[in-house]
């Protein structure tokens, strides 16, 4: 059929046959406004029928004028089910399983590649060492294309990190360390270079703030990251309020992405509205440039084909999907990802840990004491109700937010796994796995507190200042 | 009545009344969706029906899901009127009428006030001389707040001007000189800075071009510019693809723009559809952002209350209406503007001068032959069919496309008069008259052409370093 609308259709995504369909829509209308001759409307009408019949087969769900696929992925994927009990998006996690997220759904949802045993085994041949135990306990749990990434190291190919955060207040909390620590794990184990963003723009454009104070905040933040231990002959902090005002290369990357993503998708991804403003609109494109290479002539000699891996946690995955799938287009190399899991409210693991919320937070400014009167008043307990249950019975530690919490902090494999079965057997009580946490976080905390003392404002700059860092291109 | 959503309407624009409307849609289908008790449902239902009502009073049109009202200044005046003749918007200009766009009607339309005599009159005695011939000619027709920048300099505070171009071609046309000649007339007389942005991310997300070819596209448009003979210690010169990556001002008011201007305005102001890029629904924050002197710090010394005017064709003021409505919420001055009429095309006024129809434009890299040829074979004449019937009823001047050329580069008032009644009286024949313009840009071409031959690679790199000028502020 010459006129069929279907021949070309195959290739076209989702997204685009929604677009499609819109396009005819309008065009219908269009001659239907300007009272054209009835056969052309009822052609019209009939490839836009056509349409709408291609869209419901690819996508499983009727077309709606104005609404895009929601999640491209999930659609992709042919995994569409309307009725996700787990809410995850870069602003909000939120599930009503005390376990937390169900992390194997969400692998099937946003088409990412579980962290199995074979990735763990091969990443230690590579490095030659036991790997971090946030990979071998499944903090660090889904990937996108690690392997080529250590397809590219063993063919003594480079690449480097890329992790970054929002600055929306002056302290951070512990869970804000978990990207910082594995990725400075990663730098030392696979030597490369790595950027970290701070998006103060974002922050700005989100919150009740002004530009002054976000990149105060990015300011202070720079000193808690740098505190984790990053090597500054390696490492590159950037605020975008500074260096999207000190790189031609970023902007550049910046533009090129907004080119490739059309409201429509930012609409489905992120949910974005026509009430929002258009900072938000555009910003993803912000978060999407420090995946490429060029947008760091200064570290990469102007190289545009450096492999850019990404750890994050995994509701940033939606900033790094758009990226990827712009990347081809632009002729740049897609990002890998390692994605972990959230870093448990005190509360329970139902939602992340929040510096909104203060009392569900331990923060790395906390005093000895602050920090034991939020574990034993706050942390949800999977012990039983009373001694004599919980002797019979044991614990619950999937539920327990201190074990959680343990299985980030606590390093000694042996005594995790000790605590585990004691506190299951019920040999252990609640009160005294608190108090295994609590002398785990003082100490780790304190020493946190006094590295961060040492970080002068000097030092943030020298960190923040584009340059080459010691690696050659 | 305490509940009702009428007592704070009356501040709101239509836009806002628009978003109003939508919000209490998508609440009332949430009640619905979860089976909220009957007498909720009915509240909110009787609220959205009010809004509507006030949507409709304000706007006299009928609230419509997803279309936001279509021209926020037109409706503000009062004047909405869904058949207008003439198309105008910052990339297209349509009129069926040969003497061109009705520019009265334009000036109800868009808001803005009639450049008149008094106007003029206070301009000669501010500057102390004649003003220029596009002022006197209603070539520069409307203005926002001029008198306020005549108030200012009277009272010895300074401002600074702003114009742009974007670089879609190597070669500019005759047109293209219209704002740069007055503005550099501008700076002569009133001695201020001056700063002119070259939109070559803009070129890059409208138009089938690499970013390199666009910001090559700006440094020879930057040649012809500076040919005109801007005074390079009193003028900055930037392309948006260099600038913005060397500029934190710069960044931080584009940012600051893009946090108070939704995606309904912008849909509203420019026509962007959902399948539009995210960098083109961003992007008029980038052409709003010179309007502040804090994008200029190194100028301006970071000041950021210097009035700015802003001398352009008056299909760019959607642009600058937006960034007039910011200004105040951003707590930075309102730029003023003038206007000028559009070029016409040499097939006649109907549209204007566009370098990608080369038979209706005269390129400033055009040979005196091919000058002659163009206007000689394209120039719509307003002359009879005969030259006994031109001789008999005259010509007539309101549709010939060389007299109108000729109001804009034959500066000789008396000389102009004269052709005017000439031609007119039948007098003066089409041909005679098309000489007479012949004759006036081939010398005015070759000289620019001279000049241009003069700038440097060198010279256009010294134009764009960002650097102090020579005012104090």
């Amino acid at each position: 059929m010459a006129n069929s609308p279907n021949c070309d259709l195959k290739s076209l995504n989702p997204l685009q046959l929604f677009e499609k369909v819109t396009e005819q829509g309008e065009k219908v209308r269009a001659l239907k406004a300007g009272k054209a001759p009835k056969d052309e409307i009822d052609t019209a009408v009939k490839m836009l029928l056509s349409l709408k019949l291609s869209y419901k087969t690819a996508t499983g769900q009727d077309y709606q004028a104005g609404l895009p696929p929601k999640d491209l992925v999930l659609i992709n994927n042919g995994t569409a089910k309307e009725e996700e009990e787990d809410f995850v998006d870069p602003w909000n996690v939120q599930t009503s399983n005390a376990k937390g997220v169900d992390y194997d759904k969400l692998i099937v949802r946003f088409g990412s590649t579980k962290i199995d045993t074979d990735l763990i085994n091969r990443i230690e041949r590579a490095i030659g060492q036991k790997p971090h135990h946030f990979l071998r306990r499944g903090i660090f749990f889904s990937h996108r294309d690690m392997d080529q990434i250590l397809d590219a190291y063993e063919n003594k190919k480079s690449f480097y990190l890329y992790t970054g955060r929002g600055p929306s207040s002056q302290a951070l909390h512990v869970g804000h360390l978990i990207p910082f620590i594995f990725t400075k794990w990663l730098q030392e184990v696979f030597d490369v270079p790595l950027v970290i963003q701070l998006t103060d723009d974002e922050k700005y454009l989100w919150k009740d703030l002004t530009t002054e104070k976000a990149n105060e905040y990015a300011k202070e933040n720079a000193k808690d990251i740098i505190a984790c231990g990053f090597d500054i002959n390696k490492t590159f902090i950037f605020s975008d309020l500074e260096y999207l005002g000190s790189s031609r290369g970023f902007y550049r990357n910046i533009v090129k992405v907004q080119k490739h993503v059309t409201f429509n998708q930012v609409k489905g991804i992120f949910g974005f509205t026509d009430s929002d403003c258009i900072g938000k609109i555009s910003f993803p494109a912000i978060q999407a440039a420090p995946s490429f290479s060029s947008s760091f002539p200064q570290i990469f000699n102007g190289k545009e084909n450096i492999q850019c891996l990404i750890p994050c946690a995994i509701d940033q995955d939606p900033y790094f999907r758009m990226t990827r799938d712009v990347a081809p287009r632009i002729g740049q190399p897609k990002p890998a990802l390692l994605h972990s899991v959230f870093f448990p409210a005190l509360q329970g693991a139902q939602t992340k840990m929040s510096a909104s919320d203060p009392n569900s937070t331990i923060f790395l400014t906390d005093t000895p004491k602050q920090i034991k009167t939020k574990i034993n008043k706050h942390a949800f307990s999977g012990g039983r109700d009373t001694i004599e249950e919980h002797r019979k019975y044991g614990g619950n530690c999937d539920v327990d937010v201190s074990f959680m919490y343990l299985t980030f902090f606590l390093e000694d494999d042996d005594r995790l796994a000790q605590l585990k079965q004691a506190y299951t057997s019920g040999e252990l009580l609640t009160g005294e796995l608190k108090k295994v946490l609590i002398e785990t976080l003082q100490p780790l905390i304190a020493a946190h507190q006094e590295r961060r003392k040492q970080i002068t404002d000097e030092m943030v700059k020298e960190f923040m200042t584009p340059r080459k860092l010691a690696f050659d291109f």
